[in-house]
Formats: C-alpha cells, sequence, structure tokens
C-alpha cells in the first residue's frame, strides 16, 4: 500500500520510475516503459482500497481515490449562451503581433497551431486577415450581385443563395504572408507565430458554376472580380477555369453560418490558393475579360524577384509542413519516446507523403498519415523518436501528389531570392537543445 | 434606373417577378426561375450607376449602392477571448425542454440541427447529456486508471496520454433516448427537440487497443468497465472486442480540447454505439471476465419489451435519418423549387443511400449523397423538389451498408411495442401545409 503511494509522489514531482519496476517482455514494451513512464505515469501495486491520512491535496483527487468533483453534482446543461472551452483551456486563443498590426485595427490573427489536434480548426481559433476590420454585415440587408458579361445579372439575397443545391468541402486557407517575415532570418521563436496563418475548416455552400450557370455567361468572359463589402472593398481577379472547378460560394464553415471574421455572411472559398482570394463579406461578382489589377495583386500580393520584377497572380499555396509538437510552444521533457506530430498541406490536391529527419536533413524516415487524407485540406503526421537527450535538428519535408518536393531554405531563396513576404513555403528546422527547449533555427 | 429600383422594391417586399421578366432557355433555367426567384432574388437593369434619394435606408445596403459598412473601418482581430458566433446568430443555440430536465440540474440539452449545414458539429452547439451535471475537473489533478485482469495496472496523467501514438475519427453521438419521447404518439413540434440528441465531429486521442497492449490483459479479460468522474460515476460495461476495435480515448474534439460538457479532460468515444457508452471525464477502466451490470445498463438504457422482458446491451445505433430542411422550424416560403435536405447515419457502418419521399412513402426518389460519407459518421443528403403548394407527407429512409432498411414507425412498433423510450429510429414524417408551415405527424 505505502508503495503504491510512494510511487503516486514520485509520480506527482515527475521523478522516474525504476527500470526494476517494470517487466520488459518486448520491443513494444520496453519503448513504452523507456518513453512514457519517464513522463510522470505510475504503476499501481495490487490493492486498491483505502485512503491514507497522509495523502495531500492533490493525491486524493487520484485514483483510486474518490476525487472531490466526484463528491458532488455540477451545473446544468448550457443552453445559452454558446457553449465555451474549460476555463482550463483559457490560454488557447489566437494571438496577434504587435509590431505586425496596424495602428487602428490590429489585422492578423494567428492560431495556435501547438494545441490544435486533427485536422479541423474550430472557429473560435480559425486565423485571420482582414484589411479594414471586421464589418458587422445585416444578412437580411446583405446582397450578391452579379453582373458584367453576363446575359441575366442577378442580385440574391441570402435566403435565395440557400435555394440553390449545396456542396460541403473540407479545405485549409492559408494566408501567403505566413511565415513571410522569416525570409531574411529567423526573428520569432514561436510556431504560433511562424505558422499560425493556416487553418482548415468544412464549408458549406453553392458551387460558382451553380451561379455562373444560372446568369449565363458570355463566350468572352474569362475572368471574374470578387469584391468584398469591408471597408477594404478588398477585390481580387480569379480566372474563369478555377471559378467553374472547385470554388464556393461559403455560408457555413463547421456546421454552422460564418463567423463575422471569416466573412459573415458569405466568402469565396477558393480551394488551394492564397488566402486573400478567398473574399469575405462577398457583395459583388463581375464577369470579365480579364483581369482588373487590382490593388491587392498589384501593388500587394505578389512576389518581388531579385532583378526587381514582381511575380503576379501566384495563386497557388504550394505543399508545405511543419512540426507542430515539440515546437518552441511545446518543449520536450526530458528523453524518451516521443510522437513527433506535424500537418501538411498541398494547394494542389492531396498530400502523398511526409519524411521527418531529426538531423537537419541529413537522415529521413517516412512518417505515418493520419486518415483522412483528403485534397486541398490539412493531413496530419506523426513519427515516433525515441529523444536520447542530445542536441537535434527536426525537420518534416511533404511530397504532394503531383510529386512537388517541399524546398529546403536554400534551395528557395535561390530561386526567388530574398525580397518577397508570401509564399514562403520552406522546410521548417526546429533546434533542439539537451534542455528539451527548442527553437526556429534556419539551417 | 427606375425599372430596377422597382425591381429592388420588389425585391424587398417579396413579392414575385414576372414570368416576362426571364429568358427561359432550358429546362434547368426554368426549374431556377420557377423556384428561387419567389424567393426575392430579383434580376439587375444594365446600368448599375447612381443612388436614387427616393432609396429607404434598407435599399442604400443594396448593390450596385454602396453600404453603411463598406464606409468605415471594423474593430481589429479577434484574440482575447475566444471567438464567437455574430450576434445576428443569437439565436443559433443549444435548448433544452423544461418538462424533460431534472430539478436541480438540466440534463441534456438538444442541438440546432435546423440551421445546422455539412457533418462538423461545432463544439459549441454539440449535443448534451449528463447525469449529475458538468463537473470541472481538473486535468493537472485527473488521472486514468487502468486496472483489473491486466498483467501491469497503470495510473496514466493526461500528459502521459498525449505520448502515446494517437488517431483521428469523424464519428457522430447519438443518446439513444433521442426522440424517446415519440414512441406513444406525437408529442413535440420541432426537429432541434425531437433529434436534436446526435451530433458529430473529429475526435481526437488514444486507441483503447494501444493502452490495453501497454497493460497486457489476461486471457480471461473479456468485458471492460469504463467509470466517469462525474458525481454520477456514470458506469458502462463494454465487451472486449469492441474495446479492441475502433475506441478511443478522446482529448480533443473538432480540433481543440474537449469541452467541459463533453468529458474534458478525456472521454471514450465508441463509435456508432449508444451515447452513454462514451463515458465522459473518464478516470477509470477495469478489464473484468463478465459485465457489471450497472444502474445504467440494467434499470436504465435497457429496451422493455410489450411481454414485460427488457433487452439489454443494445449499443448499436441503427440507421436513422431525418430531413432538416424544411422542417418545423423553417418553414416553406411558397410554393417552387427546393432543396429537400437532411442526415442520416449508421452504428453499424456509411451510409449507402438515402430515399425521400413527398407523399407519406408512397413513391420514394433517391437522393443525392454529399461528400464525404464516412463510417459511423453523419452523412448529408439532398434532393430537389418543386413544391406545387399542395399538402405534402416529407420522410427520408436511410440504407446502410449492411443493407439495413430504416424502418417506418408501424413496423418499428410492431416489433419493440411502444414501452421503451430508447431507440427510436424510425421514418420521420413532416406533413407540409399549404400555407407552407410543417409539423411532425406520426402516419
Amino acid at each position: 500500500m505505502f508503495g503504491k503511494l510512494r510511487r503516486l509522489k514520485q509520480d506527482v514531482s515527475g521523478i522516474a520510475l525504476e527500470e526494476s519496476e517494470r517487466l520488459p517482455s518486448d520491443e513494444r514494451r520496453r519503448f513504452l516503459r523507456n518513453g512514457l513512464f519517464t513522463a510522470g505515469g505510475a504503476m499501481v501495486g495490487g490493492a486498491l482500497a483505502g485512503i491514507s491520512p497522509r495523502l495531500g491535496a492533490a493525491e486524493t483527487q487520484y485514483p483510486p481515490e474518490i476525487p472531490s468533483w466526484t463528491r458532488s453534482l455540477g451545473p446544468g446543461v448550457v443552453t445559452d449562451p454558446y457553449g465555451v472551452p474549460s476555463p482550463f483551456e483559457k490560454g488557447v486563443i489566437r494571438r496577434n503581433v504587435p509590431w505586425l498590426t496596424a495602428e487602428k485595427t490590429s489585422s492578423i490573427s494567428f492560431s495556435p497551431l501547438q494545441h490544435l489536434k486533427g485536422i479541423i480548426t474550430p472557429n473560435g481559433l480559425f486565423f485571420e486577415r482582414h484589411h479594414a476590420g471586421r464589418p458587422e454585415v445585416d444578412p437580411q440587408q446583405h446582397r450578391l450581385m452579379i453582373h458584367g458579361l453576363v446575359d441575366r445579372p442577378i442580385i440574391l439575397s441570402m435566403e435565395d443563395l440557400q435555394r440553390f443545391p449545396s456542396v460541403s468541402q473540407i479545405n485549409f486557407i492559408e494566408c501567403p504572408a505566413n511565415g513571410g517575415m522569416e525570409w531574411r532570418g529567423a526573428q520569432l521563436n514561436s510556431l504560433q507565430f511562424l505558422h499560425g496563418m493556416v487553418s482548415c475548416a468544412e464549408w458549406t455552400g453553392v458551387r460558382l458554376s451553380t451561379l455562373l450557370q444560372e446568369v449565363g455567361m458570355k463566350p468572352e468572359g474569362k475572368w471574374l472580380l470578387a469584391e468584398g463589402a469591408d471597408g477594404a472593398a478588398m477585390t481580387r481577379s480569379i480566372p474563369m477555369e478555377k471559378a467553374l472547378d472547385d470554388v464556393i460560394v461559403a455560408y457555413a464553415q463547421n456546421g454552422e453560418a460564418l463567423r463575422r471574421e471569416q466573412g459573415y455572411p458569405i466568402r469565396l472559398v477558393v480551394p488551394g490558393w492564397e488566402g486573400n482570394t478567398h473574399v469575405k463579406w462577398l457583395r459583388r461578382l463581375e464577369v470579365g475579360d480579364k483581369p482588373w489589377m487590382q490593388r491587392e495583386e498589384t501593388s500587394k500580393y505578389t512576389d518581388l524577384m531579385p532583378d526587381g520584377t514582381a511575380h503576379g497572380f501566384t495563386w497557388v499555396m504550394e505543399a508545405k509542413s511543419v512540426i507542430t509538437s515539440p515546437c518552441p510552444e511545446m518543449p520536450l521533457r526530458g528523453s524518451g519516446i516521443y510522437q513527433i506530430e506535424g500537418i501538411a498541406w498541398s494547394g494542389k490536391g492531396k498530400v502523398k507523403a511526409v519524411d521527418v529527419s531529426v538531423d537537419g536533413g541529413r537522415n529521413w524516415r517516412q512518417a505515418r498519415l493520419r486518415e483522412p487524407v483528403m485534397s486541398k485540406s490539412l493531413t496530419r503526421f506523426s513519427l515516433e523518436w525515441n529523444w536520447d537527450g542530445n542536441p537535434a535538428l527536426l525537420q518534416s519535408r511533404v511530397i504532394d501528389e503531383t510529386g512537388y518536393v517541399q524546398p529546403t531554405l536554400s534551395q528557395l531563396k535561390e530561386a526567388r531570392g530574398t525580397n518577397s513576404i508570401y509564399h514562403k513555403n520552406a522546410i521548417q528546422t526546429w533546434q533542439v537543445t539537451p534542455d528539451g527547449s527548442v527553437n526556429n533555427v534556419q539551417v
């Protein structure tokens, strides 16, 4: 009995169990013994009954003791207001970087990737980027106008839109400036701030092809202009081939109406393309015969090359991956077995494979992809790693279904120089130090 | 110009456009003209410039006029606190039925299915059922004990759990009492209250088979007892075959930590089985050689038959479907084309097909299944329907991959009598009246 309690005390202090306490029988058990049980797991002795008067407050909550919350009635159901996370998760929120934000309206919030699991980003944590704040659009008064080189221009209410056939699809959205502050050297030591402008949701809405069929396009209609109802009247040109492929006018995200910061009541979802083409608070679609060359596709969201020219319309978010655990916010706690875990995605389709290196890219092992693997969606990968406590350089490298391989930072710089702030999809390196801390480094 | 403005006024008042204003060219366009444009859609004239001084306040928000929210800067990003829905969606919440709730702690909240899209239920709207309120469990002090007929009993911290290999899967959970108040006649006229105890999420956690491999089961270990840390110490027996199949100890739901009302910090997810087997606030798993015959699997959650005997351990949620639009909360607004839409699910695997009837089951048409179709998950279906304004009886009928066909109410009553309050998966009938209202009826 006291043997058990002492082991529980060891559990509290984080001291590892002695080797002799475990009964290895195969490789699998040895892995778990070496890895997991240095982290605080404790074996239970044979007898489970009885509470020692020597137990501290915390220990009285552990099995087999009955914790305080089992001894009382909890509060009732959550009806009004809308449900929120546990108070113990209050640190799991979107954050911004003060020096990146504008004076009157902070314009970027980063998703806490270090805390997220699976592929769905909850709506309350989905990253934000807007160019003139979040307008409060009244859905009863909001309309979508479709006009230009069409046979029958229309203005649709939000109720009209719901009467068209709808589709749902799980797609990521990534701002092309995600990680853009790192082109000229490592500046931030945070997964959330380095990569947190990518999120993924189930979107429901009407295919743009359905709406364009309704208005009837003239043969010379080769481009589409999408305009938002925000103060920036955020405007992008989209070629008709993409518009007719997989673009939707979305009114729902993860089952419910879009959040205000995501374009309530409607936005474009342009799967796999850079975030700002997914025009939010969508109010106008115009069919034309050439691109409009608006501010956000000329002065901004173009890629400045070393020779001073700029590449425009670099819409597709090329394949990228990042290790989310460990990361600067989630350091290691002593040597042993860990699950290296991360997310990968490609704007061109499905993730085919992810390789992981623990020695800065000299040797690679193929990670396990977690189901479901869907096109233009986040995909989770993981790989078991027995950390020996020595310095390590963790990297992940995605290969998508087109055969595209995520480039190293030096390969990307060689191709693109360092003038751009967009489309930085290079391999991320996390430096692990002997004390378990994890740092952003460029190798 | 005034022609356009008049049409916008018609749009406001909901008056249908005249037939002569549209140019039919094929069946598709005729469908859209007859259907959508009686709902308030308006065609735009040729000229788009100019604002008339005769416009009312609401109309100045319509395209091509520039709405007020485009003329100002909105507030900045949402960081702290956690993001919430638009104020315009404040009515989209879980609700309870006062006469169904206990005195001190209301124990059921229903998900607003009438407002949901796609298959993911946002965490703030996921239905609740608990037996002694929502305990506030401290994850730092919470432990999971696995003991009984095992070689190496263990007590795991929440951090330990995260070091095991994890999986994610999208599964529905349904309370077996969903719709249970309707066995002896129609009592409620609400989709939310009749069917709102089913929801669906992406769950992430550790396979139970992984944990059971770690502790090493003795050969006679054929059953598993799962116990919650709530005031009810909610307890269920689960046969080992299921435990080793697809059950997980989940710590995340839709990407983030479980919500408190969903079992924070950990719960079982037992795909396809009745909701109360998905034990929340999980603190203890015991391996044994026979079921424990606890309260919630004997006195409750058994099915009382006409002869006075009770069927126990009716774990699997058999295939079910329901039309979510239209429904009592979402009536029709005038004749024309609608998308009949709904959800279907099966505890035995994938949905194979859904049929829809508009005449009370005499004639059936096959609905379109929306991707993704996943095992033991919600699946969305839809079917276009040109409502002529006459009375109608809408029904949906799911067939799952095992060939099981959702029964009619009379078939179900014939097999099970009317003494039970659980597992009512009969076909739902919605009666449509000429004024467009939709009512719960039993036929």
